[in-house]
C-alpha cells in the first residue's frame, strides 16, 4: 500500500477527491494479505470486492456514507463475518460459518468500509505475546533480523497494519490485547470502557473484560472507526486545552525495576514534550494502581476464571487435545481459583474504580503501556516456561486497565537502544472515554507516530 | 405495649395529640424487653429515656421530627450503636463497643425515633430459622403449646414486635432473614432494592445481597421507617388503581409440590380477594423464576461464597470453634465452590433480572414468602442433618427475590390448619421499589393484616 496515504481518513478523502479508486486499493489490499504469512486466517475477497464497487458507485454519486468509505478494513478472527468461520484462532472451536455479520461488522460496512479478511490471533485470544502453533505466529521484523513477537492476542491485525496491508484492523482487547500488540509494532489503539460497544457476534473471552477497537497508526482513524462500529457518525472532537489539563505520571510503574530502561527514557522524554507542550504533568504514585497489581498478584486474574467458565464445556471434550496446550494450560489452571478470590476479585474492582476516580480527580494517567519492547520470538516458542513468565511480565500493566474498565490508548514514545518500539498509555477512570479521547488528541499533536 | 395502639404511626398519632407520653411508653418497653426470654441481646435504657424525653419536649414546643417521634424501635444486633457492642449474635465477633451509630441509627434517631436496644438473630445472620445457641432461641408460641421456631435470620426482630414488646424493628435481608420471621410471625416487612439503603455500620454477610428494613404489623409503618432510615421525609404515597394493576400468580411455585397446603389456599384466597378488588390477577409461569432456583441449585448459593469471603478470616482463626457449629459448617461449605460457579451466579443474576422485568412488563409479581409455616423448634435443635433441610426449604423461595435483587413484600395471609401464619410476598424487578410500594399499599386495604 506504500503508494496511498498511510492513514485510513486520508485514504478516505483521496477516495472522495477520485486520486484513488477503491476496487484498486482493495485489489491491492487482498493482494497484499494474500502474499503474507501467518497474518489472516481467512480472506473475503468477494465481499470486498463488491463493498468496494458499492463505494466506488457512490463515490461517482457524491454520496458517501462516512468519511471512511471504500477504506479496507480487516478483522481479528473473534467476529463473526457472514459466510466464514470464526476460528478464534483455533482449530476446534467453529464449526459452520457464521450466518450474520457480528454488530460491529454490521456497522462498519453499513459506513462503506470494506471488508478485507480476517487477521491471525493467539488461540481464544487467551495471551499477550501473539504466538499461534495453529495457523504461525505473524511478525514484522525486518527482513534478515532475528524475528521478535508480534505481541497479542490481535497479533494479526497488528502486524497487518504494521506491514501496509490495511490502514488500520480491529481487534479485542481483554487483558491489553489491543495494546500490546499496537506497543510492540509501533502503532495506536484505543481501549474503551467496556458498554461502549455491542460484542454481538464476537467470540468472547471474559465477559466482564472483553473490549473491542482498532490498530491504525493513526489516533484519528482509531476514534473514527470507534464512532463507526458503534452505528455512530465520526465526530468531530476539540483536543483539549494542554493549559487546562492535568496529566498524572504515576511513579509506582516508573519506579519498578521490571521497567526497561529504553521503555523508562521514552515514557520520561513523552512526559517532558508534554509538559513542555504546555499541559500540567505531576508525578506521583496513584496508590488505586499499586492496588490493583497487588490484587492480581493476590487473588488471581478474573479473567482467567471468566475464561474459564466460558470454556469449561470445551475443555472437557476430547477435542480440546487440539488446542494449543499452553492455552489449554492457562485455561485449565483458573480451576484451582478459591470462590473467596472470585467474590474479592470483583468486589474490590469496584472499590478500586472508585478509588481511581478519587485520586485522579479529573486528570489523566500516563504510564508505561508494556513495561519491555518486544521479546524475541524463538525462545518464547521452545520455552514453555520462560513463555508463561514473560506473558506475565507482558500482560502486567495492560491488566490494571482491564480490572478497573479504564477506557486506555496506546501511543508510540520512540524506539530503544535495540530500534524498537515502545509505548506510553494514556487512561482515564471507566466511562471517562471522552475526555481521554479529547485529551488524546491534544497530546497526539506533540507527541503522534505522524509528527 | 397492649395499653397503646399497635401501629408505629399510631403511637406518633397519640404522642402529638399528648394521649401517649413518650417517656412512659419508652420505660414500658424497656420493661417489657427485660421481662423478656432471648429476644434481646442488649438494651440501650439511657439512650431510649434519654430520647423519649427530648420526643417529649418536642413535643411541647409542638416540632416533632417526624411522624413518628418518640416511637421506639429495637435493632437486629448487625447495627452499630454507639457505646454497645455489635454482637452479629455471635459470641467471637465484637471485641470493643461501636464508636459511632450506623447510617440507618442516626438516622433513625434524627427523626426522633427512640432506640430501645438489640435484638436476638441467627449468628452471623446466617440461616433462616433463627436458632441461636449462644443468646437462646427467642419465639412467640402461645404458652402450653410446643414451640416453633421464630424464623430468621432476624428472630429477635420478629418476636419483640410480635409479642408488642415494640411497634416495629430493624432487621436485614440477605436471603430471606427480614421475609421468613415476618412471615412466621404474622407480620409485614419490606426487603428494599439493594441500593436503596446506605448499609455502613452494618455488620455484613453478603457484600451483593444485604438489604436492611423494617419488621411491623403494619405495611404502612414499614414504609415509613424505610423512609427515615434513609433520611428522608415519610413520603405520601397514593395506593395504585387496582384496575390499572397486573398482578402475576406465579403458577411454578404454585404447583410445587413442596408447598404446604395451607400456604396453597391462603395464597389462592388472597389472589381470589385481590381479583374481587379489581387487580388485574394473571396466572401464569415466571420462567425466570424457575431459571433463579435452578440456577441456585445448580451452582450454589452466592451469598454464600460472599459470606465466605467476609468471614475467612475469622474462620481462620481458634476462636472459630466458639461459633454455632452449624454456622461455621455452612460458612466452611462455600470453599468447595468452583470459581467457574461463583462467574456463573454473578453473570447470570444479571441476565435473569432483565429476563424478569420483560417477563413482568409492569406487572407485579404473586408468590408464596416461604413454602411452609413455622416448623417446630424442638426437632431442629437437636437433628443437624434435619436441621441443614428444613433451612434450606424455608430459604429456598425467598433466595429467588434476594438474588435478583427484587423488592418484595412480605404480607401476612391468614393461618393455616394448625392455626400458623402463612404469608404471600409481592415484588418487583430490581429498582421497581415505588411501584411496587403503591400497589402493596393497595392490594393491603384488601388483604392487610389490621382490617
Amino acid at each position: 500500500m506504500d503508494a496511498f496515504p498511510r492513514t485510513a481518513l486520508a485514504i478516505g478523502q483521496a477516495i472522495q477527491y477520485g486520486d484513488i479508486d477503491p476496487v484498486a486499493l482493495t485489489q491491492h489490499c487482498l493482494d497484499e494479505a494474500t502474499a503474507s504469512d501467518a497474518v489472516f486466517i481467512s480472506l473475503t475477497p468477494d465481499r470486498a470486492l463488491a463493498e468496494a464497487e458499492a463505494a466506488a458507485r457512490r463515490r461517482q454519486l457524491g454520496i458517501p456514507l462516512s468519511p471512511l468509505d471504500g477504506v479496507p478494513l480487516a478483522w481479528k478472527d473473534l467476529f463473526d463475518i457472514t459466510g466464514t468461520l470464526t476460528t478464534a484462532g483455533s482449530r476446534v472451536l467453529a464449526k459452520t460459518p457464521a450466518t450474520r455479520d457480528a454488530t460491529a461488522v454490521r456497522h462498519a460496512s453499513g459506513s462503506g468500509m470494506v471488508c478485507i479478511g480476517k487477521t491471525n490471533l493467539t488461540e481464544l485470544a487467551y495471551s499477550g505475546l501473539g504466538l499461534n502453533p495453529h495457523y504461525g505466529t505473524p511478525h514484522h521484523t525486518p527482513a534478515g533480523s532475528e524475528p521478535r513477537v508480534p505481541g497479542g492476542s490481535s497479533s494479526g491485525s497488528a502486524v497487518a497494519v504494521a506491514k501496509g496491508i490495511v490502514p488500520a484492523a480491529i481487534g479485542t482487547d481483554t487483558a491489553g490485547s489491543l495494546r500490546i500488540p499496537a506497543a510492540f509494532n509501533g502503532l495506536v489503539s484505543y481501549r474503551p470502557s467496556q458498554p461502549r460497544h455491542d460484542r454481538h457476534g464476537v467470540t468472547p473471552l471474559a465477559e466482564t473484560l472483553d473490549t473491542i477497537g482498532a490498530i491504525a497508526p493513526s489516533l484519528s482513524d482509531c476514534l473514527a472507526i470507534d464512532d463507526l462500529l458503534r452505528g455512530k457518525k465520526v465526530q468531530t472532537r476539540e483536543p483539549a486545552d494542554p493549559g487546562r489539563t492535568v496529566i498524572v505520571l504515576d511513579t509506582t510503574c516508573l519506579d519498578d525495576e521490571r521497567l526497561e530502561p529504553g521503555v523508562r527514557q521514552n515514557l520520561e522524554n513523552s512526559a517532558e514534550r508534554l509538559a513542555q507542550a504546555g499541559f500540567h504533568v505531576i508525578r506521583r504514585p496513584i496508590a488505586s494502581i499499586g492496588e490493583t497489581l497487588n490484587l492480581i498478584q493476590r487473588h488471581g486474574w478474573l479473567g482467567a476464571a471468566e475464561a474459564y467458565t466460558e470454556y469449561r464445556g470445551l475443555l472437557e471434550r476430547d477435542e480440546a487435545d487440539r488446542m494449543d496446550p499452553r492455552v489449554r494450560q492457562r485455561l485449565l489452571a483458573a480451576r484451582s481459583m478459591t470462590p473467596d478470590s472470585v467474590v474479592t476479585l470483583y468486589h474490590q474492582r469496584q472499590a478500586l474504580q472508585n478509588r481511581l476516580r478519587q485520586e485522579l480527580a479529573g486528570a489523566i494517567l500516563l504510564t508505561p503501556t508494556v513495561a519491555h519492547a518486544a521479546p524475541f520470538l524463538s525462545p518464547l516458542e521452545s520455552d514453555s516456561e520462560y513463555f508463561a513468565k514473560i506473558n506475565l511480565a507482558t500482560l502486567r500493566l495492560s491488566m490494571v486497565a482491564s480490572l478497573l474498565d479504564s477506557p486506555a490508548i496506546a501511543m508510540p514514545s520512540g524506539v530503544d537502544e535495540n530500534q524498537q518500539h515502545t509505548s506510553i498509555q494514556l487512561s482515564a477512570p471507566s466511562g471517562g472515554d471522552e475526555i481521554l479521547l479529547r485529551v488524546a488528541l491534544a497530546a497526539d499533536e506533540y507527541l503522534g507516530a505522524d509528527h
